[in-house]
């Protein structure tokens, strides 16, 4: 029940903050056989470190996951796998700057007067460094998943935004684009921008649609662990994310019921699919496809109007290497939390029938 | 972890097919000595029944709460507190026409493969009657929370929306208007578009605004059980929702941080709120806003082709009297979920410090 | 997390006071497709009830089961199982002299310290007839068990205490004995004492045993959810209970190593099963056996001395019909228990592997 | 839900083999601002260590906890606490002579039966090894609980048994003594047994007593999360626990209602203690004590016969370093995970009243 913890049988439980010891967490529930490919998972953490490309922020962390526990002889035996990320030695670092500052749309201030004390360092527990942990259970869940197919990719950045279905894009070829926009001509687009962006000292926002295929029948808890309310929690909860929908999603309000339903086909597909794959929150094998929205970064490297600790009015300006537009990187965080959800229920799921 | 609960600490389970004897629930974790008044719990949970006006579904359910135990001399006492409303009596009814029938975008195909068996009466677990438990407990939810206003109301049907912020409408009058939409202009174009739309035994969708108002900081829990993460498995939890979006939502993903970002004033508030009220995933003081996307409703009163249990082509017709548009209705229950969620959290916040 | 709930998977949560309306519960995550034999429920709820023969409570309750929901053309639909039992009319009762009055080691001044607050009429929660929902819960496991055998009968009664191997009892025949205690001679010694010491308006206390049969190999969860942790919270949560000790428990204590240790035979069976059937928390398939203590009741009819709200000695007298010995009545309820902790396990085990 | 979690709110989660890299763990949900003596979590884990005194094992493990974040500055600062406590590097150890050996009473076979697959090196996952991250956990719960004290000492040893009350021991002096028997006279009768069965190859069981002095009224959560019932399932986790009683326990079932009863002195404290501090599984202010059946140790120093995972009969020895009897080693254990129940119920204890 404290909130750092995923997942009902398939659960993933994380520590640490940007500038302590290490990172890291704790999946438990993860069945025994599973034949791990470790490298596979640290490539997935690759697609997520900084420095990766020349439109994310250029600080460099080598991000090797240490497994623990939990796997032996090339497999998983059902026991807790634990795993770490050190952090590099930020000891020498001075953070008087921030330390009674109160950054603008940060959480410096929330955590502040939930626990009256906080660890200021780069953000502290509130940092996204924390999702370097949700994308090794995610690449361990995909690799439990097998056939289930998930890929996210960059669907928009601030107002530039690919209007084509997901039907006509090669989802494979999504890393083969440093935006993960696996669009020539609206990748090239979305690079110039963010280049501006960055420029200024500003950042923006953006849009990952992820898409679900080979999905099998059945998975989702009703009535309140529906498929999509877990994906929605899911998405929500990674770091400066605003909204999430799921099918028609919000353009679906403004359709007529005739035009909405999905008619059914003599073989049980669907000959449309604005339900996303899913129906009264269990999902019918339908490809599910969600959008879910990032805001811009919040640290800006510019000087910006803030208060400190006191209540008394600062200036302040982001320091070092930040993204400009984290949406890139996030396309594995979010496919890494789709994962987790879906491991979960395909588990449930053995628990429906007699 | 089955999926008929909801909530940590602040725990509702429910129970009931929309056509057995009762449906009900079990609301667990209420603190003891909260002096209920019953009556208005009966009010909250009429505002979502069927027939309350001519643009809502006219079936006849009187929906009256029977609370069976946690309740005495007027308060609550810490143990748990059994509710129930009865159904009426449907048995003589004949199902034969959708007994072996998947109607289009509901759950019958879906309730079928994953259980192989279902209580096709009326859609059985998966009718929105179950949400009648959910108002019962958001109504006792809203006694504990006190000083903390949940309001929601109409923000669109189909295309009309409205364009007003909420803090140019009177939301305390919000039940005035049958379409819950408190702006008398536009609550009269959607009254006569729900009539023109019902007449051609079609329906439409909408979006609920919900506003939250003198909340404490730090109310959320990071890092998956954020504030706004609980708020949007809530609200997707209820039927028929494909979105949500709290604060900037969809729109803040093509702003620039600098616009973006909430700047303090020197009392702690900010000067913009465009963070929703909600940072880091914990409350800071300021209102929290979302909204809830309703697709429209899957049972049209028309003829529609689907298929049977057996992959064969048939024709259906939805019988009865159903609502062209849930909206009106979903207001209760939009600001159910989000008093069982503003619920578990201040009960979680007294865990936070020493 | 609160209290009422008993299980991971196959989890009830219960509700009810001693004289409210009614006592009841919901079971959750009970597969679907089940074929329920609702007279057999019945039947174990009979077991459980007062009334049942002369050494017990002469209380008139009828305690039939009313099921509401999840149940459907007579098997479990996956929806949760909603159940209700109704409780007599108490409310002409006059309670005043138990209103302020501490009971002696009853729950009267704990709840009272806890909640600031007490439905103090028979006890409230804290009376053992909210175990009438969990021998409800625990009839309808079984039924999802099959093959998995739980018998528990009658070991002691005060000094009384069966030397007898459970091997060498017919444990087919325990309800034929008034004590259930399935042993002619030692069950007319009990009968017999239980009379002289009702007679005194005194109570007594004993031992159920429990034996579980035909257990697959490989429940249980470890390493804090061992099976044994599991049997024992379940145990150690009915009322009255005082002490849990399964195989070869505390008289294990005293015995060497190479006497304790349980030898293979070449079919994995082992020689001797001082491991109780449970090795490192999880079944070896051989025969589960423990022991459950239940103090003797406090309510006696007979004066007490005690104290009151404000702190004043006063004397009290139990009133009314009280069981002078609750053994017999609890082995129906410590077979319910272990039923819900093993339907819990084999549920959960089917998440062990790949 | 996965087993490998203890505690709702003050929650340990562990993971680690006897032979991996490192065992550790997760404490989520401790408060904020609690100052952390880092040197008495570590002496606390040394009471638990190997080669501590003459009659344990000679084994040398350092065991030096790590911790990895959650804390800064001296303080707990409410986000998750990770530890680690590395292994020593075993890797060229041969194990060939267990690999595909069932040692007697261990839980090689039902691990195997379960996963069917094995970490088999020292155990793995079954080992004792994992407790003592319940140590660490359980000594910051100490820190947290402040007052509330928690003493473990030896009760018996095989047949030696200490009949002293608590009451008459210095429970301050526990330490003082390599048996943890606080009784000079019974130590040494003890250390001389112990010394006896090790120099036969053979292995004692023993009691473990645990008092709990200066709760306050009100812990526990009724029905199923009695307080006496966490304490129940809390010991039965730990490796080798047979029974588990509290306060009159066993015992008691022999005694009649009118001695059983605790009669209330004015100052609302009780006249005697068979309660054991709880009443309807809440605290009522007086000592909480209950006792711990620790089987004699499954493996020898001397040759067992037992079957291979062919069920072939193979000849076995058990090797290295091992206790003879665990009890004086499992006295910090208990209090480790009584001190991790007591902070889970004084923190969820803040939820009871409005």
């Amino acid at each position: 029940m404290p909130g750092n913890q995923f997942g009902e049988v398939f659960q993933l439980t994380t520590f640490g903050e940007s500038h302590g010891n290490s990172i890291g967490g704790i999946i438990d529930g993860c069945p025994a056989g599973i034949i791990l490919d470790v490298e596979r998972i640290q490539k997935e953490l690759d697609r997520r470190k900084p420095g990766q490309s020349n439109i994310v922020t250029q600080r460099k962390e080598s991000d090797i996951v240490h497994f623990q526990s939990g796997i032996f002889e090339g497999k998983t035996t059902g026991t807790p796998i634990g795993f770490q990320i050190m952090n590099q030695d930020q000891k020498s670092k001075d953070y008087s700057h921030i330390k009674d500052v109160y950054r603008p749309s940060h959480a410096d201030f929330t955590y502040q007067k939930k626990y009256q004390t906080r660890d200021y360092r780069g953000g502290g527990r509130s940092s996204a460094r924390e999702t370097a942990s949700r994308v090794v259970a995610g690449a361990l869940a995909k690799q439990f998943l097998g056939q289930i197919q998930i890929a996210a990719y960059t669907k928009s950045i601030g107002q530039l935004a690919l209007a084509k279905p997901y039907q006509e894009l090669d989802l494979s070829k999504v890393d083969a684009f440093t935006t993960r926009c696996p669009d020539e001509k609206m990748h090239h687009q979305m690079v110039n921008y963010i280049k501006k962006i960055r420029k200024k000292g500003d950042t923006v926002g953006g849009v990952v649609r992820c898409v679900i295929q080979n999905v099998p029948m059945g998975l989702g808890e009703p009535v309140f662990n529906k498929l999509h309310a877990q994906l929605g929690k899911a998405m929500l909860s990674i770091n400066a994310v605003k909204g999430f929908q799921y099918g028609s999603g919000f353009a679906g309000t403004q359709m007529n019921g005739s035009e909405h339903n999905d008619l059914f086909n003599t073989d049980e597909s669907t000959k449309t699919n604005y339900s996303g794959g899913i129906q009264g929150g269990i999902s019918n094998g339908m490809d599910i496809y969600f959008d879910v929205a990032f805001k811009p970064v919040a640290t800006l490297l510019r000087q910006q109007d803030t208060i400190n600790i006191t209540g008394k009015e600062v200036e302040m300006q982001g320091k070092g290497r930040h993204d400009p537009c984290v949406v890139p990187r996030a396309v594995a965080i979010v496919e890494a939390m789709a994962a987790l959800v879906m491991a979960d229920f395909v588990l449930l799921n053995r628990l429906s029938r007699k």
